[in-house]
């Protein structure tokens, strides 16, 4: 019998099911672990997620998640460190091992650096009440091509860098899809070590005809799966192996 | 009055022209330099090719160019040296500043590190004749989102490692739609230095909607186009600007 402890589900994949729908969905085929999105954590309302969490014998891998910081075509929001806070909160409800932080960028002008260190301002601000609340922020570098409107993290390196800088509290969240043609995987994933606290996967097809929506069935596409699988359990991560991709 | 000594026009831009039409274009708008594609130099023929070309005053930046070495879900073709030596004798004699390479992959499995290392060893079988005829090759990074069908080489650190590797008669082409993203181009445009043959210009669209045909008009998206001016400035690169988008 295949081993699903490991095995977790990414809600995204499928999206068309409500919470609910997704925790029974999991339950039925012996998987443990879910990735939980915000929205349809609303929906479902947090008394009653964290009580089919618990009756089904669920954990949360992450929760889906902090941000963004920038609103389209403009600065840094003023406002959503109330919406983060409460982010924080629900992740410390529902006990997810980690909250995700989606940045987004300042799309007026792609200085990607200073989208980063605003980025990291932000972060800084949050960790110390994700702290005291039990819960660990992960960034998780989106692929170059979502440099432009998503995120201005983009590799491993970057995350790793603002790890450094952010100190405790702070993680990495490393998805196959974004990640999988960096040959600085190589020194960035041993460097990350303990700090990695997911792995998402899902394949690369060849060619991929959409950037948001073609992200395929493990096995479908070009990703050496086994190879990155080899260099995290090299890097000592044990955590959960997360099925994100968009099928329902 | 604008200079236009340095701008060149990529033929892909206006790619429903003939190469004549083409030379005819710039002739009428001042424009110097163009980069030249195969398929539309066969078209019009070298000899006639050439003729233009002195007639309009025009020189060629480069030549697009050798390779694929891959076919599509193959190994690496036994049979293009033959192509790629003729590449070679027509960039020769049309006096292009430098033929581009463009490997391909291997797309049964993204290993990017083998397709990487097979594509070095081809190009390294190519410079002794590359050298002889006077022509240097150039190696363009392309985005990383081509890494599962087009390109293994997708950062200019890797170009970069490829030219220590292989010694000279291999240089750079840099393309701001392919590397704006890249926090390391920091580092790597210094030590690229006088490899540096080309750097082609156009802007990333964010959202962007299509991952091969969605290059946008210079000011019209996110790069900071100046600011990697001042980089290659820095850096001591005098050679041309060109425009490579497709507009026609």
């Amino acid at each position: 019998m295949t081993d699903l402890s490991r095995f977790a589900l990414n809600q995204a994949t499928v999206r068309a099911w409500s919470l609910r729908q997704a925790i029974e969905g999991c339950a039925r085929h012996g998987v443990k672990r879910i990735g939980v999105w915000r929205d349809k954590l609303a929906e479902c309302g947090l008394g009653e997620a964290r009580r089919l969490l618990r009756d089904h014998g669920l954990t949360v891998t992450g929760l889906n998640r902090a941000g963004p910081f920038f609103g389209v075509g403009t600065e840094l929001k003023p406002s959503t460190a109330d919406d983060d806070r409460r982010a924080i909160a629900e992740a410390a409800e529902i006990g997810a091992e980690c909250l995700l932080v989606f940045p987004g960028v300042d799309r007026r002008v792609g200085d990607l650096a200073r989208s980063r260190a605003l980025t990291a301002e932000r972060i800084g601000s949050l960790l110390p009440e994700a702290r005291r609340a039990g819960v660990t922020l992960a960034i998780e570098p989106l692929h170059p091509m979502l440099a432009g409107d998503r995120s201005p993290f983009n590799s491993l390196r970057q995350a790793n860098i603002l790890c450094d800088e952010l100190g405790s509290g702070l993680g990495i969240v490393l998805d196959a899809y974004h990640s999988w043609w960096d040959s600085d995987l190589d020194r960035q994933i041993p460097r990350a070590g303990s700090r990695l606290l997911g792995f998402h996967i899902c394949d690369w097809l060849a060619p991929t005809r959409d950037l948001y929506q073609d992200r395929g069935m493990m096995g479908d596409g070009v990703i050496d799966l086994a190879g990155l699988r080899q260099s995290l359990d090299a890097a000592g991560y044990a955590g959960s192996i997360e099925v994100d991709l968009r099928l329902l």
